[in-house]
């Protein structure tokens, strides 16, 4: 690899203004989209109604942006390189937009904006108009995969793409606001988890214009050997480009792009053929390359506006001249800066860019905007899933036998993990917990990706393992969002109450989501999967900052169209229902099963059926005979709630064998939704065949309880529906302390049946004092001995 | 400042021997803690019986806890400093426990607890046992600001401690697990706003024990190099203290310990001189010092178990080990690992520590277990709060004009920030927005703070200044956090929608204040207050990423003791409600309000007593005459919608004069809630009396539509009530297009009445269809002109 200093004069002039034609053009079309309505070419004069009455985007990051694309075009078709980019300062939606443009991918799959006069017109008018584009980068943008709106994920994202793409180069712009918050700055340790064999590569480049909204930014004013530690300390080998000359500012970026891109070969090429032969690489690997490019905030646009100076300031970042319709001064300025691009040598008298300006722009699918890598599901493959037969636990009876329901998983995720050896298309995250969460079968057919040094003491960790665990559920949350939308498939193992830490993220995936559902040319990809385990209800050893169910709340106020829930009571159904969400599309399906031992109530058939419906009676665990309606309907969703119902269940048959008992499960949660509001809504009359219209409802819910009341409020029966739930009680105590503290317990469901069951209360009230006086026996018991009533850890079910 | 190598023989040999006794201690009761149920001082030989049936906690990280602990007593003592350690690997919470009661501090909180043999019985069993005390450091935890649960944000805290606290040096020790997450990568970086001359400092200890719970951490194998730089790029200097033999890594401890300590002083004392005399120093400022821990994980634990290894391994995490009481060899090797301690050498035959044990212990309010720093509530002073009347808009009548709201709140923070000039127990944080979300008026009090380099360009950045703005919002929470719990205010100002990134910090924060409440030697501290402003509404620019109006639903979830939610609707209300949450105590106060320009429909008097009823009945708004009752209520929440409400009301008088409106407001959400499910929800008849019990409630809403269901849902015309709000549906348009794609636009509402009200729609339907005329042509117009129609954008109250 040859000094890039030395490499400064190796492009040719005419390379360089061919080079600067293309960024000027990208600079003139990004300005254009902010400002102009009409007069996309300046054919004549600006006029004020040329100019759009109210001034959206954000100029200030779109000429780095710009800069780097031009460069990338340079070096993917130079070398005919496979290659996406993430671009994290995405509210510079126009610089990504006019590029798309300029390389022809944005009039292919938006035919009405053609690459030509009536096209740029349509391009500058529609962006962020109502009814037109989005001011950031957002899935209508062809070649991305990452939205521009909250920072944070990008470098996470681009790790994502890279992993299983060992041809592919992800270059990942990062802006210097973005790099201060807290998921960036954890990101830049993912090479740690990336292999140089069966991965492809990231390129960060860090661009340091040295503002924000309205602050310096932090890492664009450190000294610069702090900066350079920094970054060697973060594993790479920083490359320098840094002006405000443009002729000097591309001859350096030219050579670092060269440099960085042949350090990433020799360093893939050492790995792949010390693989090939059957090993790896002695000695530690080189650093990782990275740019470091340092030019003015809003470069090339106005230097000062009324004295004050805007390029290379805060001032720069949104709309630098504003008020230009009304003040024709500003409106004159405008038309200054625009002109200062020369858009009459950039564009033919059609609007269409001239060939130096599109000299840079490789073909087809080399195309930065028209990588299908963006599009990840044009190369989606289904998963090779196992029979679930050979996994599912016999079930003869109900509660015969116990199981603890993610190991079984565990066993069914190996053979998944197996089947994509070769293809590799499928990973597993999750934030050093996948044992924890008894995940650990996995192991049995890959490692825990690692690459750094190993101890002999190290268990299941490989260079090569589809396993990711990092102590970060950003970084968790933000590869497998990359590696998803590039057209993989993945699960996101996790605590539940912990998850909370991605609320933000799983927000911007679900947009996403629900955005690219309406495009038709965006191609499905696989389903968002999260596994919340190690649950709110076993949170007894780790206390009351581990109890939290609410994700699930979280996830219901998004669209409709992209959430699922489900709440799996056994084994046999979370396979089931795993099974469905590897299977699906385009959603986010959150899935709440517990690790704990968990009584096996429903063999295979039994529950492909019951997930399949959802939610359903089970009759064996009720007292209806057929002949009349219920008296009170149990309802349950969730393995500890369905255990507690069928608790009480059962000794509502013992106690009170006169109430007919009905036992509803609900595992998939939308169900209860009206079916105008979620898809998987049930219509009314068959909430009322489940629920009745008129019976008092007790339902045991695993979350909050109000959550159940929210999605139900609409059904004929809503004023007989009682729900217990967590309710922020608990503290490190014992399992089913955790259920009484709630008031969750079999002994208060029973008592609640007796307070809300007509007629029932006088004649049950000795039952009603027998199930106070347990608890009260329980309450004793766990603080004399520290372990739950033997009559409660023996409990088993015998209907 | 002596090289801590040649400082590696100042320690006596007594004084090692005494530390190494203290030390042996809080390891002897950290594992005691965790184990026994009885025979704590092993009078006699370890029973099975004397062993817990249960056994939980984590020993792993807790000798490196209690060496930090023992030598942070030493220098503490040495050099009468004011300290306060927080620890970030609090899953130790043995380790914290035990010390608390080395130094006394723990029976002085609970004397049920005292500092003998019978003490020590209780500290061991109700460690994690039900009724005991959490397994994790916690409120109940004497010293203690930062739950050790959900990892990630000690060293923010511990900037948030140091803040405004000149004299205090915060100690955060650093889990290598911990180290991975993103909060804490970026919180390295917080020096950057400290001020060395009003705030304290803070001594990060990196304790890289090697292992997280199932896999190495990735900081302890990084290279040494690579880990120096990153450590130096953090603004570092590193002093590594590493090993297994006791008695060596004391020394070396000692030795890095008076270093930082001797380096942190020079440091602020040269930039105090400078401050003294006018100025700051010349030159960087060098290196804030750190201490690189590296000991085993489970260090003096048992080094095997059945063969494997598990001193120094990820097996020493939780409970080294198990099966005590059933397995007679486990129970043998449990006692002499208790043994190894020699508590005979340590415990008096009362059970009292002996005098050696205690040497290196401070006195008073010098122990970490009883600084009143980490029980902030002791230092709180109410703030100086200047009257309303200076910053209140003059209303005459209502929405004769308009203002910002956050504007005119920037006034009177100018103000509170003016006025705690010299107490500087004030600070408003936001990430880089402050500006943007229009509270720039704080300039005029105060600065940014900012401590690296600055450039002509900068405005408003200062090294004393006590506005915070990164981009980070995990650390704007977490300095905040930290900052409120050591007993100051302050206000959080954050995008409405990017608060969704500190959901899980503020669900621990409301935890926290959960159980501090109950325990009464935790003395109130300020609230932690949020201004959510730029909020869904006014995201038409920033478009679809932007829009989530959430939070309110996911802190709402959480303890009704704590958690408050208010919507004031217009400038005089936001004053209101600011004044009263800056007040309060020991809340989590969520204030949403609009930045942009809104009618005055309150003057002062009418704002504060609105805000104090929290919901009530405009008259002039409403046509009601007082003869009969309404025939339809408007009620509305939040600016946006109470802007729409009014001009549909005004709709209504005009089209459909003889329709008898009421329009309520609420400001406070939880007044919506029956009282017994929260301390503000209002009673049956109090909420019939505002929204009747059988008329039509169109309720025009801030955010997601069914949270009002969830609150109301028990309230007898809760069926009667049609809620708006937003339901995901938006992108770059205009502010009316927002309300319009969501069905909260005056229009709907005004469709919405003819629907609902009975017998209106027949004689209605012309109205009706004129609304859904209005809706259509606004779909054009904006389509057409980007900007909204005029006759929406010149509306304003003729009532």
């Amino acid at each position: 690899m040859a000094d890039p200093a030395q490499r400064l004069h190796v492009l040719p002039d005419d390379e360089l203004a061919a080079l600067d034609a293309h960024w000027r053009a990208a600079n003139y079309l990004s300005a254009g989209q902010i400002y102009l309505l009409d007069n996309p070419l300046l054919t004549r004069p600006l006029r004020p109604e040329d100019v759009k009455p109210r001034l959206l985007g954000h100029w200030g990051t779109s000429p780095g942006l710009n800069l780097v694309h031009t460069h990338l075009n340079r070096v993917v078709k130079a070398r005919n390189l496979e290659a996406l980019c993430v671009w994290g300062p995405g509210h510079g939606g126009p610089a990504v937009l006019a590029n798309s443009w300029l390389d022809g991918s944005y009039s292919e799959v938006y035919p009405d904006v053609p690459r030509d006069a009536h096209g740029m017109a349509r391009l500058f008018r529609q962006f962020s108009f109502p009814g037109g584009v989005p001011s950031h980068v957002a899935p209508e943008t062809p070649g991305s995969v990452h939205e521009g709106g909250e920072l944070g994920y990008s470098l996470a994202h681009a790790y994502g793409a890279a992993l299983d793409n060992p041809s592919l180069l992800v270059t990942c712009v990062v802006g210097d606001g973005e790099a201060e918050t807290g998921p960036l700055a954890a990101s830049w340790h993912s090479h740690a988890f990336l292999d140089p064999v069966h991965d492809g590569a990231v390129l960060p480049v860090l661009h340091l214009n040295g503002y924000k909204i309205a602050n310096p930014a932090l890492l664009a004013r450190l000294p610069a050997g702090r900066l350079d530690a920094l970054l060697r300390g973060y594993g790479h080998a920083p490359l320098y480009v840094s002006g405000d000359d443009p002729r000097q500012v591309h001859r350096e970026m030219a050579a670092a792009m060269d440099t960085a891109v042949e350090t990433i070969a020799a360093i893939q090429r050492t790995a792949r053929e010390a693989a090939a032969a059957g090993g790896t690489p002695e000695g530690e690997r080189p650093p990782w390359p990275m740019i470091v490019l340092r030019t003015p905030k809003g470069w090339t646009g106005p230097a000062d506006v009324d004295g004050k100076p805007v390029e290379g300031t805060w001032r720069a970042h949104q709309v630098p001249l504003s008020g230009v319709r009304e003040d024709a001064g500003r409106l004159r300025q405008l038309e200054e800066w625009l002109r200062s691009y020369r858009p009459d040598e950039l564009f033919d008298a059609e609007g269409r860019p001239v060939p130096a300006v599109l000299a840079c722009v490789p073909e087809g699918g080399r195309r930065l905007g028209a990588t299908p890598h963006a599009n990840g599901g044009l190369l989606l493959r289904s998963l090779p899933l196992p029979p679930l037969e050979r996994h599912a636990v016999a079930v003869d009876k109900p509660g015969a036998a116990r199981h603890e329901p993610t190991a079984v998983l565990g066993g069914f995720l190996e053979e998944v993990m197996a089947a994509t050896a070769d293809r590799r298309d499928f990973r597993v995250v999750g934030p050093d917990e996948t044992a924890s969460n008894r995940l650990q079968a996995l192991y049995g057919a890959t490692d825990k990706a690692w690459q750094i040094a190993t101890l002999p003491t190290d268990e299941h960790l490989g260079p090569h393992g589809r396993v990711m665990e990092v102590l970060s559920e950003h970084l968790c949350q933000g590869w497998l969002e990359g590696y998803l939308l590039t057209g993989r498939h993945g699960l996101f193992s996790c605590y539940e109450a912990f998850v909370h830490i991605v609320d933000s993220m799983v927000n911007q995936h679900i947009k996403w989501l629900k955005v690219s559902r309406g495009l038709p040319w965006r191609r499905p990809v696989a389903s968002l999967n999260y596994l919340l385990t190690s649950h709110v209800w076993r949170q007894d050893h780790n206390g009351f900052s581990h109890q939290d169910p609410g994700f699930v709340d979280h996830v219901l106020n998004k669209s409709p169209e992209v959430v699922r829930v489900y709440l799996p009571p056994d084994a046999n159904t979370l396979l089931a229902v795993t099974d469905h969400v590897l299977r699906s599309r385009d959603h986010v399906n959150v899935v709440v099963a517990g690790k704990q031992p968990c009584y096996d109530w429903l063999d295979l058939d039994a529950a492909r059926a019951h997930c399949a419906r959802g939610a359903g009676i089970w009759e064996w665990a009720g007292t209806e005979d057929g002949s009349r309606d219920p008296d009170v309907v149990l309802a349950c969703a969730g393995d500890v709630p369905t255990h507690e119902v069928l608790a009480a269940a059962g000794l509502l048959r013992q106690h009170l064998p006169d109430v007919a008992v009905r036992v509803v499960n609900v595992v998939d949660m939308t169900r209860l939704m009206p079916y105008e509001e979620h898809p998987h809504g049930m219509p009314d009359h068959a909430y009322d065949a489940l629920f009745t219209r008129d019976k008092p409802v007790i339902f045991a819910y695993h979350g909050y309880p109000w959550l159940v009341h929210r999605l139900a409020y609409r059904r004929a029966g809503h004023s007989n529906l009682h729900v217990r739930g967590y309710k922020e009680s608990g503290s490190t105590t014992t399992p089913f302390d955790m259920v009484v503290r709630n008031d969750l317990d079999r002994y208060r469901l029973v008592m609640d049946v007796v307070d809300r069951v007509p007629g029932l209360a006088v004649r049950a009230a000795a039952v009603r004092q027998a199930m106070a006086d347990v608890r009260t026996r329980h309450h004793a018991w766990v603080r004399e001995h520290g372990v739950d009533l033997p009559e409660v850890a023996e409990w088993r079910w015998t209907g």
